[in-house]
Order: C-alpha cells, then structure tokens, then sequence
C-alpha cells in the first residue's frame, strides 16, 4: 500500500478524514504514530461536543465551552494536515476529494478515505417545519433555539393578558430521547428559578414546558425503570410528558398533537425538533459515487469493518454509517460509537500497513446516560442502573473527562460549579436577528 | 414632582431610561435607594462591556464573558423593572414612550425620562461600505469579524499562490483610535504566535495588518508622546501604520488609500471600520420631538445639567448626548463619560425629590488607556503618564474591575491568565453563515 510519488521516491499513505466530529477526530488522533499524512477536513473549524448542546441552547454555557479549535487540538501532530472546507463531492476512480471553500476549490488525493460527516436533524418529510422548530445539532442551532426560549419570556414579561402570556410560555419539545429529555428539564429550570426571582410580571406557574413522544415511553434505548424514573423527575420539574402522541401540524403560532383518543391544537410560538436525524447529503454523494447501499434516515451501510462493499479503502463511520452490533440490530447514533469506530479505522490502516489481520469492529458498550433538570439523571450499565444525584454526578464526571481541551474541561468545570451554587445562567444573551435578514432581503435592489 | 394615580393616592414618580449601556446602567443602579419606579428598556438582554469588544473579535474571550443579561444585574433591584424592546418613539406632551418588540407594542409612561441609547459606527456619507467594513459595536459585529478574520486565515492555508495567498493575508484596519489600535494590535499577535504554530502552510511573514488613519498620528486623544510609543509598539509587532491617510473606496475585494503624495488601490478582503460613529437614530425622533438640536455626528446638545433645553425633566446622555466639558470641548464618546453621567442624573433626580439643588454635571477625567498587543499599553492620567508593560497591568486592571457581573470577572481573569500564558485564543469559532442568509433570500417566493 506504499504510494509512488512523481519523482520515483516512496512517499507516505495518504489518509483523508471527512468530517472533525468524535469518529473525525478520534481517527486522526490513533493515527498519530503512525507512518501516514493524515488530511482532515471539516466545513467548520472547531471540534463540537455535541452532547452539551442543550447546554448552550439553555443558556448556561457559551459556545467556546464545548468547542475546540480543530487547529489546536493538532497543533502538535505534525502528520496531520487541518483544512476548512466544504467536501462537495469524491473521484473515486481518481481516488480525490472534492472541497469547495468560499471561492477556493480544491482536490485532495487519497490512499484511505474516511468519511465522518454525522447527521443533521429530519423532519420525515416535513422540511418546512425546520423554519417553525429548529433541531439542536449546531451552535447556530443552539444560539437561534437559545434566542427563542429567552426572547418568549421577555415577550411575556411586557404581554398584559394572563391567556395571551401563557400562550407565548407554551413551549413544546417533540421527541422523548436524551437531547429532548435534556431540553425539557433546562427549560424547566429556567421557568422556575428563573422566572421567580427575576422577571416582575410572570409567574413560574405561567410557564409549560410540554415534552411529545410518539413512542409509548420517553427514553426507549434505556430500560424501562429508567424511562420511568425519568418521567418522575420531568413532572417533579413541572414538566408534562405526552407519549404515544404525534406531531401532525406545526406552524408559527400553533401544533396541532394527535394522539388515539384526541386530536388537539396547542397555542404556541417555541417548538424544538429533537424528534429524528437524517445523514449529512455528503452519504447520498458516496453511495452514489460507490454503490453503498443508503438506509431509510440516509445512512451508509458498511460492512464488519466499516469499509463499503467492494472499496476496502473507503470507511463510513459515525452517525453517516449503518452499522450493526454483534447481535445484528444497529448501533445508536451517539458520541461513544463513532469514537471507537474512529479509534478502530486507525488500528486497521496501521495494520494494513504493517501487513498484519485485524478482528473486525466489535462495539463495546460502555453505558447510557442522560440528565434531567439541574440535579436529576439515569444512568444504564447493564447490570448497573441508576437514577437521581448519584446518576446526575456521574454524568458531570464523564462529560467533563470526555471534552476535548484541558482548558475547556477547567472552564466547564468552574461555570457547572458556578451555575450549580448560584442558579445562574449567564450565558443568557439573545443574539442573532433573524428579522434583520428579512431586511437585508428586503433592501435588496431588484 | 409627585404624581397622583387616578384613584387619588400619591404613586412614585416614574424614570423611564432607554438603554443599559454604561449611561442607562449607571442611572439605574444609583437610583436603587431613591422613592422612584425605575423602567429599564433595552432592545438586548444584556449590558455589553463594549472596551473589550475587540478581544472577542479576535477570539480571545467569549461573547458572554463580557456581556451580563440585565435581568441578572438588576434582579435584588426591586425598584427597577426591566424590559426587553425597541423604542420607537416619543409621545413628550403624553410623557410617554413608544415600545415595540418583536409584535408586541406597548406604550411606558414617565415622569423623568433618561435617554441613553448610544452610537454606531457611522461611514461619513458611504453606508454602503458596511457590507465590507464592519464596525465593532454590537456582539454580532464582533462575531461577524471574527468569522471574517479567522476564514482568511484558513483560505490562505488553502491557497497555492503565494501572491494570492498575500492578498488574503491583507488587513485593513481604518482608524486610529484606541478600537483601531487595539484590533491592529490583536490580529497582529495572532498572524505571529497563531499561525506559526498552526498552520502548516503559511508563514507569519505573509500576513499584513495595515493601520490607517486619516489624521497625522494614531491615538490622538492621547499626548503626542504616548501616540509615538503606541507607533513604536505597533510596528515592533509588524504593523503597518499609515497616518496622513484617507480611505477613499472600499470594495470587497480592495481598499483605495488616498495620502498627499499617493492613490495606492489595496487588494485586501478584510476590512475593519474603525474611524467613526454616529449617535443611534433615537437621537433624531428626540430632536424631532423636543425641537433640540444635533451635531454632524447626530448627537443632542444638551444643558450643562444633561437635560435638554425646554424639556427639564429629559435627560440625555452618553454617547448620544453633546455635553462639553468644563473648557467648552465636548466630551469623547468614552465608558466614563457615560458611567459619571447617569450617576450624575441619578443625583440629580433624588434630589429634585428632595427638593435640593445640585451643581451641574463637572465630568472628572480619570485617565486614557489603550493595549496594543498582549503585553503592551498606554497609560495616560495627566501628570502621569506610563507605557509598555505597567500600562498593560494596568490596563487588565482597570477593565477587570469594571466589569459588571462577579462571575464574569473571574472568568474573564481566568482565560486572560490562560490565555497569557498559553498564547491561547481558544473563542476562535468561525459561526454563522451570511452565505446561507442570501440564500434563504433567493429561496423566497417572489
């Protein structure tokens, strides 16, 4: 697998990265002893830790707490090339990726291509629903949802009538796994804490905090226990919890929920999509490229060593890839499976090179955690299943050890501390004007 | 000065102040003893600490570190009410003013009205230039050059050309004042520490930060001397300075410079506006409806008292007031103008209570500050003046202790320690996307 260079001389396997998520990242940090030019590429340039999102969206941290420039994070690995781009598409037979930057384009020639672009949120066939209810996945995401929530109290605060107030603190949260769960108790908070020591107009009972579930429980991938002990926490909270309820309508005033025994339109101005993910398009580019087979949200399907069939060079790892555990069902879309896919891909390339056989990917479960309000949380490891503070602070601890800059880790460390003693929630600021966009449209000459 | 409420009981007399900028914050806080029913409105949530704008601009801090929701800051405050909307008039014979905020519009009525709604950056008759100069006033302002700085720097590592690879790597920065001098001084310690150690195809020599300014030296508040140390300063960090220079066109892709001797056309597509403001189109419906008068840059004259002739129970200060110093000068459009004058309002409205009389507003000057770079500085208090390394201490000083929140001053102590230390500028996130912006403008059915 030793490439020719031009001149004659060997040169070493090009490595290229799709993507600086967890399976980005962790691909290109085990390749760091290794005899390669690693090129990683992503449309951003930061290092996102995705599962304290809600976190910023909530307003109690800011959005360089949970990213690290990917510049930094390889400053120091010298076989590892950072690029700001937009992939916009693959040569396979010329072996080439393509990105596009505003304005610069370029081709990246590979020996190895691992592709880790992630997910973005999906509406089933709603698109026009993303205007009304946006997903959580960015920090534009996060920003814009943070904006909503704080501008619908400010709203409310300087609104006379009681019915017309508690419309506008209405604030609907469709879909019951973890980053709804999160929302819903953040948002809970704010109501509560919040609203009763600072704003003079409002009460916390004014607020409700609604959370919709198509399924039959909140939580599905946890045990039963725990979707129930989850929803004892949420409604301790002062939150409403509808399972087995659909979102069929949503506007920019109302939702429309149906449920078996009713159908009910809900008065509302904040709706946030946590409700279904659907593999970044760059999947449809591949497959169509290689042959791949896509899923129904979009994803790749790889084989046991997360290759695609008949191209042993091309990986698809992450919340882009289809692949299955041990027991034949599909591995979740979480932070945890793309870390060891990526760490996995690493060992294969070095053992390729080095001419030796590797097992095929073997996902190793490490447990399941989520959180609810500021001191609540439920914990899955197997045998071992907890909820409440002891569940809540294991979750600080793991989130904590897992952000990637040291810096950022003391930081996040110091605003939780903070936060906790003193129910603040200063990274409260609402910025961003979707209405000045309309504006600069508008002034547009025609 | 009592009013009676209609069912015949005396109600405390009503300050309405609009903005919560140093001016209205100041107001606000030194009237939290008094009789009086405070109403803060602002179309943010937050005070900025705006002196240090330029530090998020360039990555150093985050945006909530200098930025408090003015909720938070009032919360124990229960004379004083705070809400989030934009003034869209004045009703002076109904003392009354005009709210409107995102559909909803009220209307607040006042005894005293405390006006205190600053400035923008203003473009000497080119509006136009906006779009590719960006002024630094705003949180989005600072996020929008830091997005524009940092792709620079990240299209230019993608660049193969080492002419067009120079062109990216040219900044303009237009003005000469402290905003200028400080950004100039910023971004020049990012193309050296930052680029050297992260980059791996351009080199800190390739990068080109221009100073402009139009009049003969840079800082020319400051004494003559401090002036040629902060020159001095500036080009020992590789800055370009130009004095004697107008900027006479500004394109997307080039700058024109204008001197006695030369037209020189810049190609550069980073331009940062530094060189003017303007007082908030507030000033002029207050002009309108109180017959007083403006300056070019848009500001309310004012009495030596802060009122405005005719009106005595209008007050305007800040940057959108034109109040002259006790020499006859106007005062700079500096935090502590605005700080002593709300203080001096605030006074004054207690004691016009207490039926007192009060000597006219005499501003104290405190001194001039300026960093250039991270570890320099000019100091000047009169008698005493200081540059380099004791200015700069003294510089993080002074703006630690004047920043709002507690919280936000030990952060922001922490990351500048970490940041001094580590050459760290880990807020260097590339966000939002006014790209997207035009396209959900062309996507909109016509």
């Amino acid at each position: 697998m030793t490439t020719v260079s031009e001149n004659g001389a060997p040169s070493p396997h090009r490595v290229v990265i799709v993507g600086g998520g967890f399976g980005g990242l962790n691909t290109a940090r085990s390749l760091r002893r290794a005899a390669v030019e690693v090129t990683l590429v992503d449309r951003r340039n930061y290092h996102l830790f995705q599962p304290l999102l809600y976190q910023v969206a909530t307003g109690s941290l800011s959005p360089a707490n949970i990213a690290a420039p990917l510049r930094d994070v390889f400053e120091r690995q010298r076989n590892c090339m950072v690029l700001m781009g937009d992939v916009t598409g693959f040569d396979i037979t010329g072996r080439r990726v393509l990105v596009d930057g505003s304005g610069a384009e370029s081709v990246i020639a590979y020996d190895t291509l691992v592709v880790a672009a992630g997910a973005r949120h999906g509406y089933f066939g709603h698109p026009e629903w993303e205007q009304v209810a946006p997903g959580l996945k960015t920090i534009e995401d996060a920003t814009e949802i943070r904006r909503r929530l704080l501008t619908a109290f400010e709203l409310a605060e300087r609104t006379a009538g009681l019915e017309q107030r508690r419309q506008q603190l209405n604030f609907v949260i469709v879909g019951g796994g973890p980053t709804g769960v999160e929302l819903a108790g953040a948002i809970a908070d704010i109501a509560h804490y919040i609203v009763k020591h600072e704003f003079r107009c409002i009460e916390p009972s004014d607020t409700n905090v609604l959370l919709v579930e198509a399924g039959e429980r909140i939580l599905a991938t946890f045990p039963p226990e725990l979707s129930a002990q989850a929803l004892t926490a949420l409604q301790h909270l002062g939150v409403q919890v509808r399972t087995n309820t659909m979102v069929t309508a949503i506007a920019a005033d109302h939702v429309v929920l149906e449920s078996a025994v009713q159908v009910e339109r809900l008065p509302t101005q904040t709706v946030i999509w946590a409700a279904g993910v659907e593999a970044s398009p760059l999947a449809k580019k591949l497959a169509e490229a290689t042959g791949a087979m896509l899923d129904r949200v979009g994803r790749i399907a790889v084989e046991a060593d997360l290759s695609i069939a008949g191209h042993p060079n091309i990986f698809v790892i992450g919340d882009m890839a289809l692949s299955t555990h041990q027991d034949g069902k599909p591995l979740p879309g979480v932070a945890p499976v793309a870390i060891q896919q990526g760490r996995f891909v690493a060992r294969l390339i070095r053992a390729r090179l080095e001419r030796c056989e590797l097992p095929t990917f073997h996902y190793r479960d490490l447990g399941n955690l989520a959180t609810i309000g500021r001191s609540a949380a439920v914990a899955d490891f197997g045998r071992i299943r907890l909820s409440g503070f002891v569940a809540w602070v294991m979750w600080l601890f793991i989130h904590l050890m897992n952000i990637v800059s040291y810096r950022n880790r003391v930081l996040v460390f110091l605003q939780w501390a903070w936060n906790y003693l003193s129910h603040d929630h200063s990274a409260r600021l609402i910025t961003g004007t979707p209405d000045k966009r309309e504006d600069a449209s508008g002034e547009r000459p025609s």
